[in-house]
């Protein structure tokens, strides 16, 4: 595989201003629409077609593999999202869905407020429900119990929430991710970990992106989360694949590896089979961002592609 | 094509009983995973092949029109949905998604609240989105401005949310619509809502699914929504394609017809070529609920399914 020069804009610019440039051209070239919300896009025709074509090429690296396909849709239950430690490690990247369960009375009382333009979605009820912050989240609570002889492989894809807008086309507040998650003994988890960390840079490079694997560095909440992120460096837990995307010296993560330790086998009770609390692992890919990854790499028009990129891609 | 007669449970059972009747066969298939939500399911291997297989027949139906594809996150700009009557009309459906924008010290709060399991979401503030109710709100503030010659015709699919928690497996509280929407002069709509009436049924029948055409009944809110039954019953507007699913005495929408004047293009300024407001109309299927009167019309194992129906369905 050949390695591209990427032009990654005019770097003289501030940061924010290259944002705004890269941004401006995925617009203009239809790939992403704007909806008057930082991070928050409609997907174009091609835009779409690309993340359509890279799932499909993690679905094939991970065939081997022969993993259950399970869907889990934007939302999941309140109950669990209370069990992972979210609203102490990432309180404001939260989506808590809240409705209206008042009756006539209270309707119109809400419609004064909105009518009045005051801010009338505070005495709304929090609902059964919150936004996914991970894809593979939902997967664990439905995983209560014992674990088959040898455990589980699962592939998932869907949207993941995280409330942070941001100029940056990269950071959007909702976007896709390919997951394929492993449930086991601690040597199996570990195991898949690490076969993902060398499998992912060879898709990744099958489609001419030059990643680097990096240790992560999550943006944990507040003054305690200081401690969170040391600890997260110490443990060589999480792994990203960064890539430069509008910037060489902040890349961006398009992918990572994830060793769990028991965090979720011990959160809701999943036991492998002789009994013990079980270990998971993920490798997720950032659909989005893959899209965003190609098309600097590459071009905004996929015809001008490299041809091994588009037969690999089947575009 | 053939007429299939379809088993729909033990009728002398009340309607709960059947609800939960055809869940727990669904779930012992393995076509839905419970979440401790009712109506927030995830989806089993062949049931989502089943609907990604149906999607592709809509598409398919959809090509000679030629459509735009776009596709839409399952979150929207709060200030669009401020637009569309939808506080007013199903404030009780709606999903508001709110976060948490404090400091140290309010997170301090936030987390004693939640260890003495009190209500820890009331001071969250609303976020900038809304979950999406319909799959086309989001495309109309996007077409601002005036139109192409001969209007547009957009392909939508993605995650629509309802506030409706329900025994009845066909009401999900998050399910995914395909959606084909007219924009254009008030006989472009119209033509394309009847065009879809037919269409629909044509589609409906390929597979198997023997739907008839009703005059559609939403669940408008509260007194007020009384007249506004009645006034859309008398408009003619909107069609549903109903099926029994677990009842005959109540079948269930898999799909609507909507003519919606020019509601959506007075709302966020849609002109027509020649400057008159934009009129719309859309068809849409609803996919799971689709799936769910294959399963309950053809059986639960796709391969016991009618040949004819498995070829359509590439299945």
């Amino acid at each position: 595989m050949c390695v591209y020069h990427t032009d990654h804009g005019d770097l003289a610019l501030p940061l924010e201003e290259r944002y705004r440039q890269y941004l401006d051209e995925l617009v203009a070239y239809g790939h992403l629409l704007p909806t008057g919300v930082p991070g928050v896009y409609g997907r174009g025709t091609d835009f779409e077609r690309v993340i359509e074509r890279f799932d499909g090429l993690v679905t094939r690296a991970a065939a081997p593999l022969a993993p259950e396909v399970l869907r889990f849709p934007p939302i999941f239950n309140r109950r669990h999202y209370e069990k992972i430690d979210h609203i102490r490690n990432f309180p404001d990247l939260m989506g808590s869905v809240h409705t209206f369960k008042g009756g006539d009375r209270e309707h119109r009382d809400m419609l004064g407020r909105f009518e009045r333009a005051e801010d009338w979605s505070r005495d709304l009820a929090p609902a059964e429900v919150m936004m996914t912050p991970a894809i593979c989240y939902p997967l664990y609570p439905s995983s209560t119990g014992t674990l088959p002889p040898g455990g589980r492989r699962v592939d998932l894809q869907g949207y993941a929430f995280r409330h942070e807008p941001s100029a940056d086309p990269a950071r959007m507040q909702i976007f896709r991710m390919h997951e394929l998650v492993r449930l086991g003994t601690p040597d199996e988890a570990l195991a898949h970990r690490d076969h993902w960390l060398a499998l992912g840079q060879e898709v990744f490079r099958s489609v001419g992106l030059e990643v680097t694997p990096v240790i992560a560095n999550d943006p944990f909440f507040g003054r305690g989360g200081k401690v969170q992120k040391a600890i997260q460096r110490e443990q060589n837990l999480k792994y990203e694949f960064v890539i430069p995307i509008c910037s060489g010296e902040k890349p961006t993560a398009i992918g990572s590896c994830n060793y769990h330790l028991d965090h979720f086998g011990a959160a809701f009770d999943i036991r492998t089979h002789d009994g013990a609390v079980a270990h998971s692992a993920c490798v997720g890919f950032g659909l989005e961002r893959v899209a965003l990854a190609l098309y600097r790499t590459h071009g905004l028009e996929v015809g001008t592609w490299p041809r091994e990129v588009r037969d690999v891609l089947c575009l």
